[in-house]
C-alpha cells in the first residue's frame, strides 16, 4: 500500500476493500464489529436493528434529475432496505463551504424531504459544520440510518447454493456515465439520465413475495456489479457465472464508457439492485420487480454453480468464458 | 439572512440556530423530527433509542493531547450520555482528501480505538470517501451513535424549576483556548490543553446517584456555556442567574482569550458538563463529579430564578448584574 491517501482507496474495489479490512478493521480491533455487508445488523434487549452510515461528495451537486441531497438519502435508505431492514430513523450532517449559495442548500434540503417522503423516513438529528473558502468543495452530506429487522429470516450474502439465480433490477452505469458525462461536457447526461432512486419499497415486495427464498441483495453502487458479485462469491465460496448477452446495458451508456475508457462492469448505480434467489421463487421475484417501474429491466442475468470458490465468469454470447475479476482500483472519485 | 454560507453559521450562536431551525426544520417540514437537544430520543416497538451525529473538521487535526479521531467519539459518545442513553454503537465515516498521509490516518485510528474502549461503544458500520486534492482539507470525520435510554426519568430541559442548580464540571474554554493557539501561533497551547474526554461514565455515576434529581445535561461544545445556559432558559422559559465569580476559568485561558479577543463564555470544551440539578442534590452530584479527575473543577455557577423568562444573567464580585446574550455569530471555525 502507499504511503498516501489515493484516489483508488475510495473507488469501491480491491484497494479500498485493503484500506477497510486492513487498515481500518485492523486497527479498530475489538472495538470494530462491521461487516462487509450494507448494514450493521445490532442486537437490542428486546429486537434488532440495522445501521449503516454514508458519506456523499458527489460532484457535480446537481445533476440531470438528482442532486446530492437525494442520493443521500435514497444511498442509505437502499442500505437499510437490502439488509433486510424496514428504514425507519435518519440522521443528517452537512459540511458546508464558506460562500456556498444558501439558495442552493434549499434546493438540496428539498430534495432530502421528497426523498425523505418517499421512503418514509424521519430525520431525526443533524449536525451542520463550515469550514473556511477552500477547504471543501461545496457541500458534502453524511446520513447515516437506522432500520427495523422484522422478518423472521435473516438476508446473508455467506448463504449463496449452486442454481441461485443472479437478478440484476435496472441499467448498469448509467447513474456513473451520467455524472461523469457533465463532468466531461460529452453531451451524454442528456440521454443517459442517473437512475438514483429510493427502493425500500420494491424491497419489501420482493421479499413479502419470496420470503426467505431471497438469499441477499445488495445495492448496485461503487464499485459497481463486477465488485457486488465478487463479494457475493466470496462471502459463499461459489462461483457465479453471469451471461454477458442478459446484462442490462443502454447502447448509449456501453459508448460513452468507450469513449471514458471504463467498464460498465466496475461503475456505480445509485437505483439499481443485485438479487440472488432461490431458482424456484425466480419467476416470481421477477413478477415483484417488474411492477415497479424503477426496476422496469430487471431480469436473471447469472447463477451460482459449482466451479473454483469465489470466483465470477462470464460466458459472452459465442459460449466464451472469461474471468470477471475484483477491481482494485478505479479512478473514478465522487460519483456518490 | 445572507445569500451566502458564512463561518457564523457553523458557530453555533444565533446564526447557527436561524439556519437548523429556519431553513433545515423549516423545509423538512415533516420529515423533520429532531429537536434542539444533543440526541433524538425514538420509540421503537419495544424500546426507547437515542440517536445523534456529529462531523469533525478540527484543525489542525493532530493538536497537544488528542486529535480528531479522540474528539470523534466523545462528541457523540457524550451528546448520547447527556441524553441519559447508554451508548452503544457508533459509525464511523471518512472524507479523504487525495494525498493525505496513511501513516497520520493510522493514528487517527488508533485514538479512534482508545477513545471507543474508554466508552465501551463499538463502532459497527463505517465508509470511506476519497476527494481530489485541493477539495477538503486532510480529513474529515462523521460518527453517528446509537444508545439505550433504560433509566425510568426522561432529561429534558423544559423541566428546569426555581431554585434548581447549575452546575459546570471543567474549567471553560480550554479545547478552544489549546486549538486557537496552536493556529495562531500563540504558545499558549503547552500550558492550556484540550479538555476532550469521554464522560459517559460520569454522566453514568450523577444519574446514579442523582436520579431524576438531575433535570438535564449538556455537553459545553460549540457556543460556550453561554449558548448552553440561554438554550435551557428558553426552553422552560425561566432565569438563569450566573456568579461570574464561581466560573471555572484558567487564568492563562483568560488572558489567551483577551489576546485573541474572544469570550470565554462562548468559547467550545469538548469534556464539559453543564449541568441542573435540584437544590437538595446538588453536593451529592458535585460528590459524584469530584470522584472523577475530569471533573475536579466542578461547581456550582448558578441557579433557576424566577424572572423574565428565557434570560441569562450574570452577577458579578460586585453585585453588578449584566446579561448573557445569545451570541449571533463567533467567527470560530473547525474547533472540533
Amino acid at each position: 500500500m502507499t504511503d498516501k491517501v489515493v484516489l483508488d482507496h475510495g473507488a469501491g474495489g480491491g484497494m479500498s476493500q485493503e484500506l477497510i479490512s486492513g487498515t481500518i478493521a485492523g486497527i479498530l480491533g475489538d472495538t470494530y464489529i462491521g461487516e462487509m455487508e450494507d448494514s450493521a445488523l445490532l442486537e437490542l434487549p428486546s429486537m434488532r436493528i440495522a445501521m449503516t452510515t454514508d458519506s456523499f461528495v458527489v460532484d457535480p451537486i446537481f445533476f440531470g434529475n438528482g442532486d446530492i441531497g437525494k442520493i443521500a438519502i435514497a444511498g442509505t435508505v437502499n442500505d437499510l432496505a437490502v439488509s433486510g431492514a424496514r428504514p425507519l430513523y435518519l440522521t443528517l450532517a452537512v459540511v458546508l463551504e464558506e460562500g456556498f449559495e444558501l439558495e442552493d442548500f434549499r434546493r438540496i434540503l428539498r430534495s432530502v424531504r421528497d426523498a425523505a417522503r418517499v421512503a418514509d423516513v424521519k430525520i431525526v438529528a443533524g449536525d451542520t459544520k463550515v469550514v473556511r473558502r477552500g477547504e471543501a468543495d461545496g457541500i458534502f452530506l453524511n446520513t447515516t440510518g437506522v432500520g427495523m429487522l422484522e422478518r423472521p429470516f435473516t438476508l446473508s450474502s455467506r448463504t449463496l447454493q449452486t442454481g441461485d439465480q443472479v437478478i440484476v433490477t435496472g441499467f448498469l452505469g448509467d447513474h456513473s456515465i451520467h455524472i461523469l458525462s457533465m463532468r466531461e461536457g460529452l453531451g451524454f447526461e442528456r440521454r443517459v439520465h442517473s437512475d438514483c432512486a429510493v427502493l425500500s419499497h420494491v424491497v419489501a415486495d420482493v421479499l413479502d413475495t419470496c420470503g426467505d427464498g431471497v438469499r441477499c441483495i445488495r445495492d448496485i453502487t461503487r464499485g459497481g456489479l463486477g465488485t457486488v458479485v465478487n463479494e457475493f462469491a466470496q462471502a459463499s465460496a461459489i462461483t457465479i457465472e453471469l451471461d454477458a448477452s442478459a446484462l442490462p446495458i443502454r447502447p448509449e451508456t456501453a459508448m460513452a464508457a468507450d469513449m471514458l475508457g471504463v467498464d460498465v462492469m466496475y461503475l456505480a448505480n445509485e437505483g439499481n439492485l443485485c438479487l440472488v434467489v432461490a431458482a424456484e421463487q425466480a419467476e416470481a421475484a421477477l413478477k415483484a420487480l417488474h411492477a415497479h417501474p424503477e426496476c422496469a429491466q430487471a431480469a436473471v442475468v447469472g447463477q451460482v454453480v459449482t466451479a473454483e470458490a469465489g470466483t465470477v465468469r462470464m460466458v459472452d454470447v459465442d459460449g466464451r468464458v472469461s474471468t470477471v475479476e475484483l477491481l482494485y482500483g478505479a479512478q473514478l472519485p465522487r460519483l456518490c
